[in-house]
């Protein structure tokens, strides 16, 4: 059994709980929240504890808080020589205060509240000082996840980079997507087998030989037709650029 | 039973062959393929012909060519006043020659070859010149699908702008995503639970409410770190103009 507290309850420290609770080889000792109403219907009340001083001893604590407060948070903790790890993907290890063991556990995922995940199939990259900490996040990884690497500091950073790509650029392209079914009086539900099947594709397919559309095909005519009926500033950069993208990248293939 | 005649052998074709098979209501009698062996396993081979002559009389005609070859494909149609659609996104309905009667079929899905979809689920967007030719397309457009609706050419060129955005654009920015972790060793395979949960997300949520990371979080300092790890121009770009997009669009809200 590895022992664990968690500091922090937004939405990843309340997926983690949830994981946690569910694997016979976590004791999930304490939660660390100042406020105790938001994971009060996660876990039983004398286990949340908002005071540094009641921590208990544990065989890892996962702070899960936002990026900027991790080394607060880190530095505010009442012991020395223990394990504590970070769960952010674009923080380095280095940010947790030098005072104790240093590890990252970083699920790779968007989090979204009452939305419950499937954490099997979540990717978590881990990071630890020392061999003998990385074994122990790796315990606590592998019993929620079925997808756990060893990922550097730099590499967290790349991953984090493209999880911006991936995730919240394309979401936001989601959003031009729904304002134009606004403006023409379409429902945006219209789109949503498209993206459905396009996150699909990439499963059996790289991107690259997923690609298609006018940019891909060459097709000015089309293209042009698309820009002429566009009014928006951004929506007409956007689709400038990443035609130009298209097109360089396909010269390189 | 509506009779159909399919003039067109790829991809789109060929996901509309299988369908129509699987359909009591519809017959189709015939496909035009000039590359008979490209539908040969789809359909029995006295059903394809290549010689316009030799099209025999339906209910229905459904051209699924490249966009650009629409217009004289449907010029040498050997007939007149009988009910010919196309399957296009970006083209009007009188690209169609006047001599028949027009319409549009328009399956709003990505198609991928040998990669099955489920029908049922693929919005189908009709449009005809007259209220009695309506009615045909969509009876046969309810039996293959239970989404289907009635779209202007109009409203349909701004669905194949909002589809550009929402598929091809996004399939850009995966590749993105998988040139930075080949760039940095890692597989594109640890983005994929990410890519299928900001896909999922938005079926729950409308992108605005999905909407997270850096940007929207005004969060300056990961943004120039990011800004600072990227080394491509064009990815560089993308980052700057889809940021500054999603600040600007959060404005608005």
């Amino acid at each position: 059994m590895v022992s664990i507290v968690i500091i922090g309850s937004g939405n990843v420290a309340q997926h983690l709980i949830t994981a946690f609770l569910q694997s016979d080889e976590i004791e999930l000792i304490q939660v660390f929240s100042r406020q105790k109403e938001s994971v009060s219907h996660l876990i039983s009340s004398d286990k949340i504890v908002s005071d540094y001083v009641e921590i208990k001893q544990a065989d890892l604590y996962l702070i899960a808080v936002s990026d900027n407060a991790i080394a607060d948070v880190s530095a505010k903790l009442p012991f020395e020589n223990r394990l504590v790890v970070h769960t952010s993907g674009s923080m380095p290890l280095e940010i947790l205060d030098s005072k104790n063991r240093r590890g990252v556990f970083y699920p790779l995922q968007t989090f979204t509240k009452n939305k419950p995940v499937d954490f099997k199939e979540i990717p978590i990259c881990l990071e630890a000082e020392k061999e003998k900490d990385f074994k122990i996040i790796e315990t606590v990884a592998t019993t929620i996840s079925s997808v756990v690497q060893s990922i550097s500091s730099e590499q967290r950073k790349a991953l984090h980079v493209a999880a911006v790509f991936v995730c919240n650029f394309v979401n936001h392209l989601y959003s031009i997507g729904a304002e134009i079914c606004e403006e023409n009086k379409l429902p945006f539900s219209i789109l949503q087998p498209l993206i459905q099947e396009t996150a699909n594709k990439i499963a059996i397919k790289s991107p690259d030989e997923a690609q298609t559309g006018p940019a891909k095909r060459g097709d000015t005519k089309t293209i042009n037709t698309h820009l002429h009926f566009l009014s928006d500033e951004n929506q007409i950069e956007i689709y400038k650029l990443i035609t130009k993208s298209i097109i360089d990248h396909g010269k390189k293939l």
